[in-house]
This record gives structure tokens, sequence and C-alpha cells, in this order.
């Protein structure tokens, strides 16, 4: 038996169940629909084809809209030296335990250790303080795709790795008004792609002083709540203020002859969020992709008896079809392996579509459309096909969202007390929505319930009292333990 | 003056001219293109947006012409264990002398230290040896776009630098026949690829014993001449034999149930690329881009004296039917910089055409277009402004391949004695198109001669003598000095 063979049969035998042990079902699901695995390196992982083509559909669909809102691409190096990272206190001091240090280049040992780059703000700030001199070169408004490396202690494929494939735009603005907008223009574009694209329902808002990003004056965060109730950072927007334009000397001349700092900002998303599709939408046999970020959305699978050409030329004709009105398509038509195996197999894989080509459904001029989300079989005529599959995409995408919708409305709770609070967290594994004072004692009391953190800010909290010590509630907020 | 005017004005200063000094010529263009800049860190350069944007070309171009032949992406760990590297002898006596080595994980020091991965056939052969167990496991086609790192002593923007960009194509097959083909199918990929996108003319073959990469059976590469004479290996295809099979165990149980090593092959191209691009098209005005490859096609440049809405309303009008016709252009109406400074500029950056319009042009209803390759100046009906726009890019690509094909031609000398040989390599500076007998001997005393090694092997010498040692030829082969 090849490899692959025995692979795919360890895909039938069940998979842990996702209610049962939501952990060890992920990384089941990880494995057998080979997103990625394991590598001999500690905390890194091997993003397999199937789940970089993931990637890579992400990559496009942001990079589209980065590109659409005037930024541009560039590449700036791995390594920083470290005299630059410690250039911002806060900055290094949240990042120099998880640094990855170069210490010998070669045969020599080098003069000063070079960080492999857990974030490019130091960098970047260097490089902008020699591109940037007027007013007239502001805004500048760069993005970057690479690998960063973070040296974790616990780690899991994709939701936190040691080396990560992530973006982060660097922008620089005349004013802080100006660098706000943008801040909170990323913000959106996250929201809009995780919702819109990835089906993933998000809370999302400032993240408070303890939580924002080392050196920042303030962090946006996207947060999406996992099944578990926990919740999982997805994408982060932070207003760097001038911290970083004092710190690496990005100064312009302004239109009034006076020299002032710039005010930068920066966000990222990461492969994470393919650790967030696949603990949102998966279920007991596998993967369930949204279609608009599915590498295949439908998978044809002719249902062959001995010969039988009148099939495979339908199966190939559907795939066609598919192809031309923009549906990424594919026939398996693989000899050797039964229907029901590869039926298995892409709900393995999580393709929204399965079109079934038998000789019974060509006699009645007729396909068998089976929904990966439902289950649902549907039989539609032939002339059909198209504007059939393309309603159901629709249909699929919206429905994984609705799903994912209900599972975060069930697992959000309001806590009007501590003592709910506590319940919340810890009975009922979810996130509370609640009422913050602000202070730094209460927020450590959160924290002393099972690790749970404020995800972000959810507005004023005027004339309610904080549910921790019941003074004057400053922020609502949200709750939660996290990844 | 902004920063902007002033790097503006610099631009406009003369850049050393091409055939006065090549090297400084080749630092002023990378600079004042804006194609790359310097980094604090040793080696190590920022890819800016304008170079990022060709760079983002040759990705999409690559990328598909690899998926188009089967192949797939995925990404590997940027880390490999010393212990890795060292399974394959050669290959890490290759490699050792110019690895970045992580020794320390936030505080703490590592048991094992970690190469930065100046290639990934040791990582990669690691995991091929847990995926493959099967012939029908075979072939395993993947490609991976990342960052790689080589301790360079001496280094160059784009040509040789510490880090850079690369594509590394890394496939296991069942015969070595089949892995044969896979590596000349690649490197006519590449050859494809870099003739008709970058229009940069080629010799191309195998390499000698000593020049080969280290752990492979053959290499084959394609290079390019530059003005200087010296030749640019801009794209390598391994044959690897089943030397890295051996070293990490990739081995499968073919149909006759007999189990047998793997058959490899790895290839890969680099951000060296552009340098060549920029090498053989610029001239002493600046770069010139091949269409193809031109991140801009065509710029607009409106002139306007005073108030002159029906210009600013053609200019508009103008980029949109190119890019309706899918030509990438550009409006450039900044106000505050005189047209001639706008023409300076984007002859700098190589815009292929540079599109006029003025009031005068209008009247005739005609508008004015010029040539970056020729600096011709040609007066087109405003009707016939895409199908003639369309012509010229294709003879501007054409042109600059011919152009360079001529200098490829007037460097390459037959030499049919030694002193022949001292004199092509010495004097005229360019590349030898001679005999070699195949001994180490000879390729030393090639190399003697201020350098020069052997390209590629270009035929057999049948009947022929070594133009060195007198004894029967072996081979033909190109000697050159090279980058």
């Amino acid at each position: 038996m090849s490899n692959q063979e025995k692979q795919n049969k360890k895909q039938l035998d069940e998979i842990c169940p996702k209610s049962q042990n939501l952990s060890r079902w992920y990384t089941d699901v990880v494995t057998k629909a080979k997103l990625a695995d394991y590598s001999p390196i500690k905390g890194c992982m091997v993003i397999r084809p199937y789940g970089y083509a993931i990637w890579e559909n992400i990559k496009s669909l942001l990079d589209a809209e980065f590109k659409r809102l005037g930024h541009v691409n560039a590449y700036f190096p791995l390594f920083i030296p470290e005299s630059f990272l410690t250039k911002e206190a806060e900055h290094v001091e949240g990042f120099a335990p998880e640094v990855a240090w170069v210490t010998k280049g070669g045969t020599d040992d080098l003069e000063e250790r070079l960080a492999v780059r857990p974030t490019s703000e130091a960098i970047i700030g260097h490089m902008y303080s020699k591109w940037i001199s007027s007013y007239r070169d502001l805004p500048v408004l760069i993005n970057q795709w690479c690998n960063v490396v973070r040296w974790e202690k616990v780690t899991r494929p994709f939701l936190r790795t040691t080396e990560f494939l992530w973006q982060e735009g660097h922008t620089a603005h005349r004013t802080h008004e100006e660098a706000k907008e943008e801040v909170l223009q990323m913000l959106e574009v996250y929201k809009d792609v995780v919702q819109n694209d990835f089906a993933i329902p998000l809370v999302s808002g400032q993240k408070s002083e303890k939580e924002k990003f080392a050196g920042a004056v303030s962090t946006y965060t996207i947060e999406a709540l996992m099944p578990d109730g926990q919740a999982l950072q997805s994408g982060t927007s932070h207003d760097l203020g001038q911290n970083f334009a004092k710190a690496f000397d990005i100064q312009f001349l302004d239109s009034d002859g006076e020299r002032k700092y710039a005010w930068t900002t920066s966000w990222g998303v990461s492969t994470r969020l393919i650790g967030a599709l696949i603990m949102v939408h998966g279920d007991d046999r596998g993967l369930r992709l949204p279609p608009k970020i599915a590498p295949l959305q439908a998978v044809v699978i002719p249902i062959v008896y001995k010969e039988s050409q009148p099939v495979l030329d339908k199966a190939s004709e559907v795939v066609k079809r598919l192809a031309a009105v923009g549906v990424r398509a594919k026939n398996d038509d693989r000899e050797g392996f039964k229907p029901g195996w590869k039926y298995s197999e892409y709900e393995m894989l999580g393709v929204p579509l399965r079109i079934e080509v038998g000789q019974r459904d060509l006699d009645k001029n007729q396909l068998c459309v089976v929904r990966r989300d439902t289950h649902e079989k549907i039989f539609i005529p032939d002339g059909e096909l198209e504007v059939t599959v393309e309603k159901l995409l629709v249909e699929i995408q919206e429905n994984l969202f609705k799903q994912a919708q209900e599972i975060l409305n069930s697992k959000t709770f309001k806590a009007e007390s501590f003592e709910e609070f506590i319940e919340v967290i810890k009975e009922k594994s979810g996130m509370a929505d609640t009422v913050w004072c602000g202070s730094e004692e209460c927020e450590a009391k959160f924290k002393e319930m099972g690790g749970a953190t404020i995800r972000c800010l959810n507005g004023d909290a005027e004339g309610q009292a904080c549910v921790c010590c019941g003074k004057t509630g400053k922020h609502r907020v949200y709750v939660a333990r996290s990844y």
C-alpha cells in the first residue's frame, strides 16, 4: 500500500470528534488534511501545499486591498542589529525575550549579534529616517510580506509557531489624525476580509494598555472566538504615535518651516488566520472551507463501473464549464480509488461542493451536487449547472458565517456581577461582555480567572459599575481566555 | 526643498556614464531609480517598492509557469539544524563557510545551533522522507518562494547580497530519466522567461564538476553576459541523483516490490535577475526596462501652462484607454514639477514609453509618444493610440533583446590557441568560446587568467584540441570571469 493510500485510509478512520477534544481534533485535521506537518525544528511547522494554497488566496485578497488603498510592497532585511531593537525601550522589552539571535556568520563571531526579525518596526524606522525629509515625502505607505520568528515555548501549527508568515504594513504620516485614520482603515480591511471572505465573525476594538503592542500608543484588534470559548487575536493595527519616529529620528520639514517627527503606524495578519479557519468551521469529518478562500471550490467525481466513457466525458465537461464561469473546479478521475473513498477525502479537505457524475443521473440529464456544509444532496438539471453552483457557493459562504455567528453569540455572555463573570469564564467557558473601571488591579483580577484577558474595549460604560471593584465603569470590555 | 525634490534633482545630475565606470554607474542607477538601498546590516539590502514591483512581476511570470507544469508551492522552516546540513558531505562542505548561525533563542543557549537556510535541500529532503513511501507518491513537485542567507564577504545590491529572495524548486522522482527531464525542463523555463520576458540573451549548458552545486550529480546553468564581459550566473537547475535521497533516506516501494531511493532535483532563480536587468539594458540616463517586466509600461505626462482642463482630461482619458487594453499606464499630473523634469525621472526609472499630452498636439488630434530605448519621438493620431502603443511595446521588447544580443555577440570570441584565450579574457575582456580537455589542471589554468571560470559546457569537441594543454578536447566551453 502506498503512502498516499495509507494516509488516505487513516483519513477514513474517524478523526477525534471536535466536541470531545478540540485540541486533538485540531491537530488531527491539520495533519490529515495535509495543511501542515511538524518539522524537526522545535516550534517550526512545514506549511504543506494545500495549506499554502489557502495562504496564497489570503495573500492575493489582502494584497489587492492594500494596493487599492495606495500601499506598495517592499522588502527589508531579515536581520536587525541588537542596537536597533533597543532604541525603542518598550519595544525591546516586549520582544527581547522571544528573539532568535544570530551570533556567527560563517566562521566569524559577529561583533554585534543580530535579531532574526520578530517584527520590523526597528529596521523600517531606520530606513524611513533616511527616506523622509519633507512633508512632501509623506505619507509613506509600505507593506511587506515575509517570515518572522518569535521563540515560543508552547506552539501549535498555525495558531502559534516559532516561525510564521505574515504581512506587516508600516506607514508614516504628517499628522496624528491621518495616522489614526490609517490605523482604523486597516482594521476595517482586516474585518471585511475576515468576515466576508473567511466567514469568521469578529469582535473588534482597542486593546487595553497592558495588552497593546510593545511600543505602540494604542493597538486595535480583531478577535475571533473559537468553539472552546477562547478568543484568537486575528489581526492588529497599531497607532505608534511618535514613539518610533523619535527613537529612529524620522523627522520632516513641514510647510510651516518647522522640523517635526512623523506619526507612524503598523498593522499585520499572519498564517494564524488559517488556524482560525480550521477551528471555527471544521467539523467531525474535517475542514469546511468558505468558498471565497477555498483553493478548490468544487470537486467532480465520476462514478465509473467498468468502462464508461460518457460519464468520464461529462465529468471533464463539467469542470470546463465551471472553470469558464470562474469556479475553481477539479475532476478527480483517478482509478483505483472508490467514489465513497474520494468523498471522504474531499470532505476532509473541506471542498465546499462535490459533484457526482454517474450514468443514472446522466440518463436523467441531471447532476448530483452535495454541499460540504450541510451534507445536503441536490439534483440539478444539467443546463442549470453553472448558475446553481454559483448560487450554492454563495449560500455556503453565508451559512458558514451564520453558523459561526451562532457560536460566537452562544459563547458570549453579559456579566453583570463578578460572580457572573466567574461563571462565564470558568463554567460556561465563554467570553464575558462586561464593564471595567480601567484599573490595572481589576485587569489583573480578570486574569486570575483562568488567565482571562481583556480582548478589546467595546465602547463607553457610562453610568455602569466595574464588574470587579464596583467603582465607576470606564469601558465596556470583552474578556476571555485566549490562544 | 523636500527629500523627493532633492532626490530628483540628484537624478537630473548626470549619473556616472556606463562606459566610464560600470560599477559606479550600476550603484548610481540602483539608488537613483530607487530600486534598492543599503541597510545598516552588512551585505543586506532593502528592496524598495520600485525594485520589489519588478520582483513581483518576475514572481508572477515564473509562478504561473511552474504551476502550469504541475508544481505547487509550500513553505519549509527558515532554520536547519546543523546535524541536517552535515548529512550530505559535499553539501555541507560547500555551504558551511557562508552560513549564518542562530545560537540563542530568547535567553536560552541552543543545544544545537541552527543554520539560517542558505538553500533548503536538507530540510526538504528530511520532509520528503516522511511523505514518500510508494511509487504512487511520486513525483513530488514542490516549489518555495522565500528568503535565504549566505554570509558573503563582498556584496553588491541584487548581484550578491547576504540575504536575497529566490524560489527553490525541489522535486522527487521514480527514475533518474524522469528527474533529468525535470532538470532540463526547468532550465528551459528559465531560459524562456529570461530571454523572452527579460529580453536577456543567454548561453546555457552543464557546469563543470568543479563549478557544480555542492551535492549535485550535475548542474545546468543559464549565463548572461554583462557589458564588461563578465558572466552572471542567472539560474541553475540541479540533478541531485540519489545523493540527497541517500543522505535523508528518501525511499519508496516500487511496483516491483523493491525499496528504492528516489531521484531528486532542485532549481532556482533569485533577485539577482534584477541585477542582470539593470546591467544589460541600462544606459547613461538610467534603467531601460523591457515592457513585459516593467511595473509601468507607459507614463502619461500632461503639459499644462496655467489652467488647461482639456489637456488634463485627455491625459486621464489616455491612461484609461491604455488600461482597458491591458497596458500598465499612469498619469503623472503632479503640480510643481516641470514636464522636462518628469521626463528625466521616468527615463531614470526605465519606463518604456512616455506619452506627452499638450495643447498643440490636442489641436491636431494627435499624441506625442517617446520611446525610452531609442529616444525616438513619434506623433500618432489620437484614434490609433492603443494599437500603436501595443505595437511599440512589442518593438521595444524586441529591440532591447537585439541590442543585448549584439553585446553578447561582440563580447564572445572563439579562442583557438592559449594566446588567443589570454587575449580574449585579459585584453578584450570577453567570454571565450573554446575547447577544454576536461582536466582539472587546465580548468585551474583558465582561472589563473584573471579568475576566469568555465561558465558552461557547450557541446562535444570532437577532433579538436584543448586550448590549454593541446591534448584531445572533450568539451567546447564558454569561459569568462564572472560576478
